[in-house]
Parts: C-alpha cells; sequence; structure tokens
C-alpha cells in the first residue's frame, strides 16, 4: 500500500478548463500524492473526447485515475454558464469535503467554479471560502501565494472606502492568533495600513492598532512570530522579501497585486484556519480556452504541493 | 559647442548618499547629458575626501564638473539631520530650478534631501514635489517608474480611509488631462479603487466615476488613450503588462507596492504637468551607509534618462 497522502480533487466548473488541468496533471501528480477525483466516468469520457485524448478502449478513461461518482445528469458545454454545471461543480466540491470530513482523504484541492453557474443553480454561497465559513462555521483565512511568497487577507472582498473601519484589535489579534494556529514556526510581516505605514500618525493613525496587536499576539504566541507595521510600499521589495515568505495584507489589492506582479502562474488560493486543508488554483474558469488544449497546469501542481505541505505542518 | 542637454544637478542632503552617487555616476552621465551641479567647490572637497577619491592637485575637483556656486557656509556632518544641510539641499535645489526657469538648463534632477533636515531649518514644503507645486501654483502629478512600467498616482500621501472621497468625476478628469498634456501618444491603463473594480458594484460603485472619466478624457483627446477601469490586482501581471508601459493608480501603494516589487533599484520619481521638467532618484539620503562608497546609482542614473526622455516629449 502506498504511503502517500491521498487528495480529494474538486473538479470545478464542467464547461470550464478545469477536467483538462485534472487530465494534463495527472502524470505529474500521481508521483506526489495519491489523486481521488470527485467526477462521473460519464463526464470524464465526453471531456476527453473534446480534447482529442487517446484513452484505453477498456476503459475508455486513464487507467489509474480514481473516481469518486458524483451523481446528476450532465453533459459539457464548452464555455457556458449553466445551472447544470453550477450544481456538478458543486456536488463535486461537497463530495470531496466529505471525503476529508470521513478522513478518505487528507486534504481538498479545488479547480475553478463559476460563480453565476452556482446562483443559476440556487447555490446562495459566494464561493469555495464562504462555502467552507458556513459550513465548518469558523473564520477561514484566505491566504494566496507560492513558496517565495504567502499573503494572508485581513480583509477581502469588501469596498475599499470600508477597510479602514473593518481594522480593529480584536479583529485584527483574533485572526493573527489563527494565523498562527496554522503557521507556526514561520516569521510574518504584517502590512501597515496607510502610504508610509501612517508616518508617524501623518497619514493616518491606524498602525497604532496594528502595533497593539502584534506586540499582544508575539507575547501569548511566546516569541517575535509577526513583524511590523511593515511600509507596504517596500514591504515586497527585493531586499525585504529576503527575509520573509509570509505576509500579512490588510486588504484585497494591497497584498494581491503585488504577489500578481510577481507570481501569476505560480500562484495558489490556501484556506486556512478550518478542521481540513484546502488548496486551490488561483485562476477562474477561463471558459475563453476551454477544451482548446491551452490550460496551464502550474498554479494546480503548485496547489497539490502546497496542501501537502500544510498537511505537514 | 555640445548639443547634449543641459540638466541641474539638486545635491540633495550633503549628510546623506547625493554627493558620492554624482561623484560615482559622472562618467556614465557626463555621456548622457551636460550635467550642472548646484553644489559649492568647498562641499565636494569635503566630499571627495571623505570618500578618498583622488582628485587633480591643481582643481581639487574633478576637471570637468561644471558647478553653480551654492553660497552658505556649511561642513559634512556625516549621517547628521542638521538645519544647515536642510537649508543648504533647499539653496541647492531652489538654485536648480532657477537654472531651468531661465533656460540655462533643461531639466532638474534631484538627489535625496531629508525631510526633517527642511523641517529644522524652517523650511515650510514637505518635499521637492511640494514645493513644486507651491512655486509654479499648478497641480505637479507625481508619478514614479522605469522605462518597463511607469506609474501615476491619482492620490498621493493621504491616509487611506480619505481615498475612496477623494475620487470624484472632475478631479479624475483633469487628473487624466493634464496627464494626457505629458505623455500624449503613449497609452495609459487606469486602475480601478476596489476589489476586482467592484465586482459591477458588488464591491463598491466608484468604477462607474472612472468609467465617465475615461470615456469623456478620451473624446476630449481623440483616442482611445486611456483604458480602464482595470481590476487591480491583475494590472500588474506580467500578461497585463506586456501591453502597458504607464498606469494610473488610485492611491499610493495600490501603484508603488507592485511597482517597488518589480523594479525596487531601478525606479524613478518624476514631476509632470509643471513648466518644468524634474525627476528625481527614488530612495532616501541613506544616513546608514553614507559615504561609505556603497551607494547604488542606477535610480539616479536612470533618473537623468528619464529627464531626458522627457524633455524631448
Amino acid at each position: 500500500m502506498s504511503t502517500k497522502p491521498n487528495i480529494a480533487i474538486s473538479i470545478g466548473d464542467i464547461n470550464g478548463v478545469g477536467i483538462e488541468i485534472a487530465l494534463k496533471a495527472h502524470e505529474e501528480i500521481k508521483q506526489l500524492c495519491n489523486p481521488i477525483y470527485c467526477v462521473s466516468q460519464n463526464i470524464l469520457t465526453q471531456a476527453a473526447a473534446l480534447l482529442h485524448t487517446q484513452l484505453p478502449k477498456d476503459t475508455q478513461l486513464p487507467k489509474d485515475m480514481q473516481l469518486r461518482e458524483v451523481f446528476g445528469d450532465c453533459n459539457i458545454e464548452v464555455g457556458k454558464t449553466t445551472a447544470q454545471s453550477g450544481r456538478y461543480s458543486y456536488d463535486s466540491f461537497m463530495r470531496a469535503v466529505a471525503l476529508c470530513e470521513n478522513r478518505e482523504a487528507d486534504a481538498v484541492v479545488t479547480l475553478p467554479i463559476h460563480k453565476e453557474a452556482w446562483m443559476m443553480a440556487g447555490i446562495e454561497y459566494k464561493g469555495h471560502t464562504d462555502l467552507l465559513r458556513k459550513h465548518f462555521k469558523k473564520e477561514a483565512i484566505m491566504m494566496l501565494g507560492c513558496p517565495q511568497m504567502f499573503v494572508a487577507l485581513f480583509t477581502e472582498h469588501i469596498p475599499l472606502k470600508d477597510v479602514a473601519a473593518a481594522l480593529n484589535f480584536e479583529r485584527l489579534e483574533t485572526f493573527l492568533l489563527d494565523l498562527h494556529n496554522s503557521i507556526q514556526k514561520e516569521k510574518i510581516a504584517v502590512l501597515g495600513l496607510n502610504p508610509h505605514a501612517g508616518d508617524n500618525g501623518v497619514l493616518g493613525d491606524e498602525e497604532q492598532i496594528i502595533t497593539r496587536a502584534i506586540e499582544s499576539v508575539n507575547a501569548k504566541v511566546g516569541f517575535e512570530q509577526f513583524c511590523g507595521p511593515v511600509v507596504p510600499d517596500v514591504a515586497f521589495a527585493p531586499y525585504f522579501r529576503k527575509n520573509y515568505n509570509y505576509f500579512v495584507a490588510m486588504y484585497h489589492d494591497q497584498g494581491l497585486a503585488p504577489l500578481k506582479a510577481l507570481y501569476f502562474d505560480e500562484s495558489v488560493n490556501i484556506s486556512l484556519n478550518l478542521p481540513i486543508i484546502r488548496t486551490s488554483v488561483d485562476h477562474g474558469t477561463a471558459f475563453d480556452i476551454a477544451y482548446r488544449n491551452r490550460a496551464n497546469t502550474l498554479s494546480y501542481i503548485n496547489a497539490i504541493k502546497s496542501a501537502l505541505e500544510f498537511t505537514n505542518k
């Protein structure tokens, strides 16, 4: 029996690039783990035909792909947003989560879903992370990046004008403590909120909150794990990055614009602070290039690697 | 007579890395332009002695350094913040600006001043750009970058919580028209304000203002010069950057964090929308390494090159 970890693969929207990526990368990722694909044979056969993949005649599927059936009638409609594909990607994800909950899998890796397709299927969640938060009733932490640079987001999908008001001591302290529970040893740089980290209060004073939260959390975890508030526009300069691989951004674009400037293709999305490990590609369904043999597998392969790394933390 | 442009060099804070950079880079930049250094022979001789530079005996200065005296008694005090050095750097800058105003020079390139030293000298301006705005009574535009990527800042040194309120149609339209006057031909990408550029209003609606301003300005300038609002976190991803060299960021860190992640050493600071061309290094006085032969000349040399480029626009 293999001792490699079992990774449940949520197949994503079947009308997008997900299945193509899973098929293309299978040979590589089966060296790293035992992938368990949450997709039915019927769908995979349709996908393979669309991609003109030569399938073994007896099985109509690559021999060593371990599947878990996802029920429901469904046909691939390349590049279309449909209620059927929305429902199917939801069912695939829930199947993958269940595999983790009953210990058949060590982590879930998700291929991209389409949020509008979920809406059309009457699924109320805004996406994977939102669903996981509600399913587990835990404040999942969204972290994006690659081994060279990970960024955890203190605030996520809120208007810029609401960011400053969302920053308070209790919330930030809880966030940093939760982050520490997922990343226990590495040093983490916490960004300021304002230009020049407020320039001693001249350009905003929220950095006082950040300083207090860092001091409080460092005292609780027993070492100087968190440093900051770091001046945001130099936090990702090469001289600073060489000392830190983990960053906390106060808001979405403060962290993700530099990340994607540096590591667009490599990056993955990781949900921390949950009972299960979940990583994801950091791209969408790419309907415009679906089933054209043009999808890039790098983010997916890195998502698998990150899942394995966090499984061992 | 040489036909190379004359560039007035404002020497910066004499206790910092400015003079070292000017001396180190002199051989290289005199190939590009006629530099006119706004510094007195006495100071330059002190600096050269501190740097152990071998000076020609007869002149005590490199033969071909064209100087314009800056009056006032002053001694270099390595790494110190003093009222004397603050006053001296201010006088050097004003001398350089005057050279441009009376057409002896085609542009000003500034080495770093120290804002606290200006304060100690009773100089009321917050820095070069602030002084230029008040001196010329014009809304200077601050643009940073290097030939691969320039970012113009719509808002600059204000708290993050005030950014959204600072964005209105009239102000943005004026800003884009002013920017067009300095950069007349190149395409310019204008970033959104909110995550995902507001995601059709779900994450903020200021993108409607940005869209209207872009449409209005494009109609006035007669071609599709401005595009956007671009999703901020992908604006600097390689696939997007390959189509644009000029960007408008809505706020300081949205543009400068990605810029410094990618081009920290190369970047320069350019003041546009003024009667004169002024470029600057994009670093500070670096008191900690002053007169140790460790200063990097790349930003200074790029500032000279950018000054020459914008002199020809």
